[in-house]
C-alpha cells in the first residue's frame, strides 16, 4: 500500500463497484437503469457526418457553449446557470469541490446514490446520513436540523424510485438557505410527473444535477449537466476542468436534444411498461415500491431471497442490480424496466422462482 | 457572489484563460499546440463503423480496460500501471486528489503548465515554485530541496519546450523518495528524444501523464493517461470517477493506437518542420527557446515587442499564444509548428514585421 496516498483515502475508500459489465452475449441486462431503446438515429447520422468532414485534432469548445446555449433554450432557462460534465457524476464532483471543504458536513440520505459518500470521503468532509420516511419518501425535517454545508439528495431517489413533491424539497431549500447548498440529483426526474427546476430563480443555493444516460439512451457519451444560480454556477466553471467534453459528446448531445420527440415517445413507453411490470410483479405477490424511474426496486421476503432471486435470474441470463453491501437493502433488487418482450420474460422468470425455487 | 463557496476557492482562484478558441473562419491557429496533421483515416472508418452498429445506450467499459490492455501492450506496460482521463487534466487532478492534502506543500517550476497551480489551489495545499535553471532545464537541487508532497514538473517544459535530461528527473525521484510524488506531464514527448518511462519500474513515486491531444491529432476526445507504480495507480484508480471516458473516445483512441505508423509519420514532419522554422526564426535575429515540442517559443525584444507581435500576426489571420498574464514570460510568445505552407506564412509576416512594424 503507497505510503503516499492521502490517509483520508487509504483508511475510508475502497474502488466503486458498479452494475456487471461483462456479461455474456445475448443476455438480458437491467443492472444499470439504461434505456432498452436505441439512441436517436438523428444522433447517429449527426455524429456520422460530422466524422466525414471532422476536426477532432482541435480542442472542444473549452466550456461547451454551444450544448450550454442550446439546453438553456430547451430548458428555458440562461446559458450561464448551466454547467457540463462526464457524466453527472462530474457535475456532482465540481459541486463537491467548490462548496465542500476538509471538515464540513455533508448530509445525505440512506438508501440513495453511492457516489455522494465517496465525494464527501474525497474532500476529507464528514458524512451524515438520515434514513428516509417510512414511506420512502426524502426526510426534509431532519435535513433541515443538520444543516450541512451541502446536502445531497436524489428524486425521484435512487435505487427505490419513489419521488418526493417538489413543495418538500422547497421546504428543503429554504430550511438550508444562508446555512448550505441543496444538490438535487434529477437523473431519473424524465420518467416522473415534476421536477425542480422552478427552484432555481428562487433560491440561490440549489443545483440540479441531470444526465444524457437514461431518457436520451446515450449512457455511452457520459455528458451531465447542471442548473443553478448563476453565481453558484459562476464559481463551478471556475473549478470545472477546462475542455472537459469531448466534441463528439458534445455533438452527440446537441443532436438529441434536437429530436426530444423521439426521446419524448421513449420515455413514455418505458413509463407505461414500468406501470404493467410493477402490476404484474404486485400480483406475483411482491412489495414493488412505487417507483417513478426507469426501474422497480422490489423487497423480497429476506436477504437470502433476495441473493437467490438475483442467482436465479442470472441462470436465466437475466442481470439485474443487488446491494447487498447496504444493509438496508439488501433484501431487495433493482430491476431496470425493459420492452415489452424482455418484462414478459423476467415476470416468467420470476414466476418460475416462485413456483420451484422459493424457500418456504 | 456565493457565500457558499470554499473561501480558498473565492480568494484564489478565477476562470482559466486558454489559447482563443473563436478565430475567424480561415484564420491559421498556433495557439494551442493542436496538431496541424487530420486526424488518422483508420480512426474516423473506426468510429464510423462502430455508429452504423452502436450501443451508446449503454455505459462505456468503467474502467477503460479494452484501452488499457492497448496501452499496456503498446508501451510495454502492465494494464495496472495506467489510469486514463478526460485529457492529461483528469489524469493530473485524479494525482492530486490521491496525493495532496489541505496544507501538504505542491511544489513546481516558473514558468510550467498553468493548471498545477490550479489544482493546488483547489487541494487547500501551498503551492510553491522554482525558478528554471538559467539554460531553462528544471532545477532539480531546489526541488528536492523542497521536499513536496508532490512535485509536479512537465518536460518537455511548456511553454518553453526545454527538455530536461532523463537522468536530472532520476535524480529528483530518487531524492524525493519517502517524502512525496513526482508528477511528469510528458504531454509533448514524442516530439522529443527521450522519455521517462524506465523510471516507472524503478521508482514508486512517480507518475507520468501523457495524451492523445498533441502527437496523435486528438484533442477533440480528450484523453490523457497516466502511468505509474501498480500501488500508486491502484490509488488513482480508487478515486477516478467510474465510467469516465465515452465510448466513442475509447474507441478512438485504441484505433489511433492501431494506427500507429501514421501518427509516427506525423511526429517526423513535424519536428522537421520545427528546426526549419527555428533555423528560419533565428536567422532573422528572434531569440528562440531550443524547443523540444511541437511549438517554438520565442523571446521578443521587450513584452511591448511581444505584445505588438503577437497583434500584427492576428492582423494577419495569424494566431498564436501569448502569456501575458506570467511576468516572467510576457516578453515571449509560443507558436505551434504547423505544416511547411503555414510556417512559411509565418515567417514571411514576421519578416514584414521586423521591417516595418518593429519599435526601433
Amino acid at each position: 500500500m503507497s505510503s503516499y496516498v492521502r490517509r483520508v483515502i487509504r483508511e475510508n475508500l475502497k474502488k466503486y463497484v458498479g452494475g456487471e459489465q461483462r456479461i455474456p452475449k445475448g443476455a438480458i441486462k437491467l443492472n444499470q437503469n439504461e434505456n432498452e431503446y436505441p439512441t436517436s438515429p438523428h444522433v447517429i447520422s449527426t455524429l456520422i457526418n460530422y466524422l466525414k468532414n471532422n476536426d477532432l485534432r482541435r480542442y472542444p469548445e473549452q466550456d461547451s457553449e454551444t450544448l450550454k446555449d442550446k439546453l438553456a433554450r430547451c430548458y428555458n432557462l440562461k446559458s450561464e446557470q448551466i454547467t457540463i460534465g462526464n457524466g453527472s457524476d462530474e457535475v456532482i464532483a465540481n459541486v463537491f469541490k467548490t462548496i465542500v471543504d476538509k471538515g464540513d458536513l455533508v448530509t445525505s440520505t440512506n438508501p440513495t446514490y453511492g457516489m455522494f459518500k465517496i465525494y464527501a470521503i474525497e474532500a476529507g468532509a464528514n458524512y451524515y446520513e438520515v434514513d428516509l420516511n417510512d414511506d420512502y419518501t426524502i426526510p426534509i425535517d431532519k435535513l433541515i436540523n443538520v444543516r450541512g454545508k451541502l446536502t445531497a439528495v436524489t428524486n425521484p431517489n435512487s435505487p427505490t424510485g419513489v419521488f418526493t413533491k417538489i413543495s418538500e424539497l422547497e421546504k428543503l431549500a429554504k430550511g438550508l438557505q444562508g446555512y448550505g447548498v441543496l444538490l438535487i440529483d434529477e437523473t431519473y426526474v424524465d420518467f416522473t410527473r415534476d421536477n425542480a427546476l422552478r427552484l432555481i430563480n428562487k433560491y440561490d443555493n440549489v443545483i440540479i444535477a441531470r444526465t444524457f444516460s437514461k431518457s436520451f439512451s446515450l449512457a455511452g457519451i457520459r455528458l451531465g449537466f447542471g442548473i443553478g444560480n448563476e453565481d453558484l454556477i459562476e464559481w463551478i466553471e471556475v473549478v470545472r476542468n477546462p475542455y472537459n467534453i469531448g466534441t463528439l459528446n458534445q455533438i452527440a448531445a446537441i443532436a438529441a436534444l434536437e429530436d426530444y420527440t423521439y426521446v419524448k415517445k421513449n420515455i413514455e413507453r418505458i413509463i407505461e411498461e414500468r406501470e404493467f411490470l410493477k402490476k404484474k410483479l404486485r400480483e406475483l405477490g411482491f412489495y414493488v415500491y412505487p417507483s417513478e424511474g426507469n426501474f422497480l426496486f422490489i423487497k423480497c421476503k429476506t436477504v437470502e431471497d433476495a441473493k437467490n432471486i438475483v442467482n436465479f435470474l442470472k441462470s436465466k441470463n437475466i442481470y439485474v442490480r443487488y446491494f447487498g453491501d447496504n444493509p438496508k437493502i439488501a433484501d431487495s433488487i433493482r430491476i431496470t424496466v425493459g420492452t415489452h418482450e424482455i418484462n414478459i420474460k423476467v415476470l416468467q422468470a420470476l414466476e418460475e422462482y416462485l413456483q420451484n425455487y422459493r424457500i418456504k
